[in-house]
């Protein structure tokens, strides 16, 4: 197999290992794609567990990076991290840079069906198949102990991309994830341009109607602000809570008094998170 | 005294503590400056030390507080933070925006006496005697248990104010800082433009030869990557360890390898800088 061709946008050292930050041409979406990797100082000795994280609504593969304090725990831990942006850019399809939550910024981490979508937004399988395969041929990654964690969008995007694929991730966590999206505002903008009107399509990437049907062989950690802004209206942890009840699904929820849906919420949390996924990437597997 | 009227643009909580960003009108600036400040939970309780921290060229107050990962560190040691922008912004003075290594976000913490900056240009007189009794009006500080570090031309800032006032500081320290702003472009740029032609005037505004008059009572703490893109040209760090050694002060400097000017550097190395800080301003003072 021929090594992906990876562009070097940048390289810096970060607490003893290196952020860099890549583009590649990527065949799922038709299109040059960046995404952002930490090796902690441990890498040079050789491959260490991987953690994906999956940004929000607006944010790209450098949002985590240097706003969620994650890189000093991922040095303690021995943890690889990936972080790809959003969702393609620069396409030029009508009505991609209309709104912030939709299209560019706004992947949604699933394959698009309608057009003018369906060729390009095809996230979920990037994340899945494509990118996984450019980080192990590029850097020193078990690829068998991966872990997937995200935010808002992207806790959308953990959750159902563990629910969807449990032999390739072996911990999951999210930090205020839209939780049943086919029942919210973003959710149901989101998922009607880009999988069409027809909701019978939806029911596979909604992380609580996934849950419900084959919950994760692990357990699972959220972690939801209760001065979040969009809790009521876009969130909706208790359905998780009431699917995970429904199919006994292993899943902390914790509502934490006071916090929002912003970054001083996700560092404020970080250390519990990369621990959970450290604990789990480093376990034999039974 | 009237309490100085302070507009809340946001709070939000993290690490149990909250993370304020503020507007108020200047006196000294004759324009509104924006400043934020980190309350660690232990503020609750009482007043604590404030530590201040002067970012570099082209950031604001809020660069700081969201990329060098000293939130975490400030709600373990009990220490508040604050950080000033970086310039007046918006006067429309022409040639403000020309450029982005002067003007606009490129303050130079010094009181200008060229035109058309001598009057709005003077953000020594702002951190050192606005700015602190602002914050002791608004917040639980213990005013007499003030700290201030900073980045490249805010290391340049730090250095420089705790030199002229150490009856005002009890621990300074800089990331990077430009150690000998007369001997390099971007300081030959700032102090001629906002200091005039007349060199003599310059002297009062560098770290290295006020350090040669007098030096800081206390001893100090530098941190220099190696790698550092603008090191060679800017930074000049030898001529602070030349100052330090002629005048007898005590000065911590040292030197990483494979680190460059950026936030991933200063990230690194925060713990250090948080822990230097901490010690000094909860000693009792001899």
């Amino acid at each position: 197999m021929r090594r992906p061709v990876l562009t070097v946008r940048g390289e810096q050292q970060c607490f003893g290992g290196t952020i860099g930050f890549y583009a590649h041409t990527s065949a799922e979406i038709g299109a040059e794609m960046r995404f952002s990797v930490y090796r902690p100082p441990q890498a040079q000795a050789g491959p260490l567990p991987v953690l994906y994280y999956l940004a929000g609504l607006t944010c790209n593969e450098e949002t985590f990076m240097i706003k969620a304090g994650a890189l000093r725990l991922a040095a303690e831990l021995g943890l690889i991290l990936v972080a790809p942006d959003t969702s393609p850019r620069g396409l030029n399809i009508p009505g991609e840079d209309d709104d912030w939550d939709f299209g560019t910024g706004a992947g949604f981490y699933l394959d698009a069906l309608a057009e003018p979508w369906a060729r390009n937004y095809r996230m979920y399988s990037y994340v899945v198949n494509e990118l996984p395969s450019v980080v192990a041929a590029n850097f020193p990654v078990k690829a068998d102990r991966a872990g997937i964690f995200g935010h808002s969008m992207g806790g959308h995007g953990a959750l159902t991309i563990a629910l969807k694929n449990p032999d390739r991730y072996r911990s999951v966590s999210a930090f205020a994830p839209i939780s049943n999206p086919v029942a919210v505002p973003w959710g149901e903008k989101a998922f009607g341009n880009y999988l069409g009107p027809d909701r019978a399509l939806w029911a596979v990437w909604d992380a609580s109607l996934l849950m419900r049907g084959r919950p994760f062989p692990g357990d699972m950690l959220v972690d939801q602000g209760l001065a979040d802004q969009f809790l009521e209206k876009q969130l909706h942890p208790e359905a998780l809570e009431a699917a995970a009840q429904a199919s006994g699904q292993s899943l902390t929820l914790r509502r934490h008094a006071g916090y929002d849906h912003s970054y001083w919420f996700i560092q404020s949390f970080m250390t519990d998170h990369m621990r959970w996924h450290a604990e789990r990437l480093s376990e034999a597997r039974i």
